[in-house]
């Protein structure tokens, strides 16, 4: 299922062995990233009321028209990601699907999601569950097993979405991201833990000072702590962080608190977020930081008024071309 | 929907408004305490390795069985779940289903779902969607969406799940919690933020030291201002907190920090937390606590060796009758 991506997925069946060597997801991450020359990252957060007209034609058919509004919805939904996909796919390097844009449509939402899934998949693409969970023990785990891994019933096993990583958020403290990183070592999958946020108000609760450093370096802490067991060749672990481009302050600060982390940077674009300030997150390479952007993608029409699956692409070119170079810079400025 | 609640709700369309009054959720939850004499909460987190054995016997039928291993867990989980609302509804004032445990389900899971909620309000409960959602922006709105409020879509609005509070993360700060506020404030909803966990590693995190304060109580900060616009004349805002029944020194000090909030406690029975250590979350009323209880409650028999929904029933009352008698003696202290 996953093997569209150069390197092999070894599973326990005990679930509680750590993954390194070339099946671990920051070297799996790696390969993709140079293989695909992008560190691009296409956000998915469809609104319904602002997909791409193609898509609300696609799903015009006589077929759905009295189907209620949420599946037609989710219909519309899935035409608009697959749209989407297509056109910047060449672009990037995984797709960050958000969630709540997909459960707002409830079940139906889900199946849009599935597919959704699976089209990335197609393209080559990664999946990283943009889903912020996080809580605890028992509770963790099933959320574990329903983004990255399965669950057993007496029915036989469930399987997950199967996604490659998904983002976690570390406000439940240490011990609730366990059961993520157990499911998640298992399946060969990453975490993305929530580090220092792209919004305006994340500084004034993640920028604290405690003693003895912020609320964000304790949390970098957790990062450094719960990867150390699946550093892989790239040099690159399985728990990344999510370090909002609105902060380059904070970058460098952060990528020395998690030197194998990578780095899932939100806020380039209409947040204000610039590719330029990102040169910290390459620090242990090209796949060191991976950039998500997805109004500055998909809304790219709305400023040129052309075509959208033209603007998009020549949109995720322009920032996968602005973070090759940059990363370039870094990786021979370091000799890596 | 929401009518069998003693109060109407007064949504607005711009979603702007601050709703208070005998609409808002303090209102609403303190009349449905007072009505129902029960502070208990039924957590729902049902596991499809541990579901009743009738629930199993009740979807061994037929027609069920060549479906999809998800689509069978998710018949037997849901009816696990009207079995237990059944067991215990006439002792509590609302479930929390817990959220992971449906998304492990995929789209059978998410239509179970609202199956349980349907059934619990059928019985006369509220429904606290355990989601702990956190994020930012468009995406916050979309969770809230998703779980209290409705989408907006060219196909007409799509309803959400309709519970009458979530559970959300304050990780991302205090202007992430916005969207939820006035999504959650135009349906005379309630929310109920994280703001001391139950787990044993909260504390690392949630109880460091601030210059001026710990993290929590910043956090109960943000609870308190984020409240103050829809105090009922209950004395209660719609905006609750998460305070863990395991750690009851903070109690005392949350509540203080937090004068209107609703506590929802969880932690009670095999956590470690006792309801007689609970007195301080009921300052402000008999309403100003709710006590989640899961595991205490459905896996009662465990202990018992006894008929799973008579175990439930008991254990149910014993917390209700603890609770009541707690919040009573306190009352009468306080005058109130």
């Amino acid at each position: 299922m996953r093997t569209g991506f150069g390197s092999s997925r070894s599973a326990r069946a005990d679930g509680s062995a750590a993954v390194s060597g070339p099946g671990s997801f920051g070297d799996r991450l790696s390969e993709c990233v140079m293989r695909r020359e992008s560190q691009i990252v296409l956000g998915l957060d469809p609104d319904p009321a602002l997909l791409w007209p193609r898509a609300l034609e696609l799903v015009g058919g006589a077929d759905v028209a009295s189907a209620p509004p949420a599946v037609r919805a989710a219909r519309a939904v899935e035409a608009h990601c697959a749209l989407l996909i297509d056109a910047v796919a060449e672009q990037c390097v995984a797709v960050k699907p958000q969630l709540a844009c997909f459960e707002r449509l409830g079940a139906p939402g889900w199946s849009a999601l599935v597919s959704v899934v699976r089209r990335a998949r197609e393209a080559g693409l990664l999946v990283i569950a943009d889903a912020k969970r996080g809580d605890i023990d028992r509770s963790a785990r099933a959320y574990a097993q329903a983004f990255l891994g399965s669950t057993p019933s007496p029915f036989g096993a469930i399987a997950g979405l199967g996604a490659d990583a998904m983002t976690v958020s570390p406000w439940l403290g240490q011990d609730s991201l366990v059961a993520f990183v157990e499911v998640a070592r298992a399946a060969a999958a990453g975490l993305f833990v929530l580090v220092r946020n792209s919004n305006p108000g994340a500084g004034r609760l993640q920028d604290r000072e405690l003693a003895g450093g912020s609320v964000s370096a304790l949390v970098a802490g957790f990062v450094t702590e719960l990867g150390s067991a699946a550093v892989g060749s790239s040099g690159l672990s399985d728990i990344g962080a999510v370090v909002g481009a609105t902060a380059p302050d904070q970058l460098a600060r952060l990528r020395k608190l998690m030197p194998h982390a990578v780095m899932l940077l939100p806020g380039v674009g209409p947040q204000g977020g610039r590719v330029a300030d990102l040169a910290p997150a390459f620090g242990p390479g090209r796949a060191g930081g991976i950039i998500a952007a997805s109004r500055a993608i998909a809304d790219a029409h709305r400023l040129t008024r052309g075509d959208p699956a033209t603007a998009a692409r020549r949109e995720a070119a322009r920032l996968r071309e602005a973070a090759w170079a940059l990363s370039d810079l870094r990786a021979s400025r370091l000799g890596a």
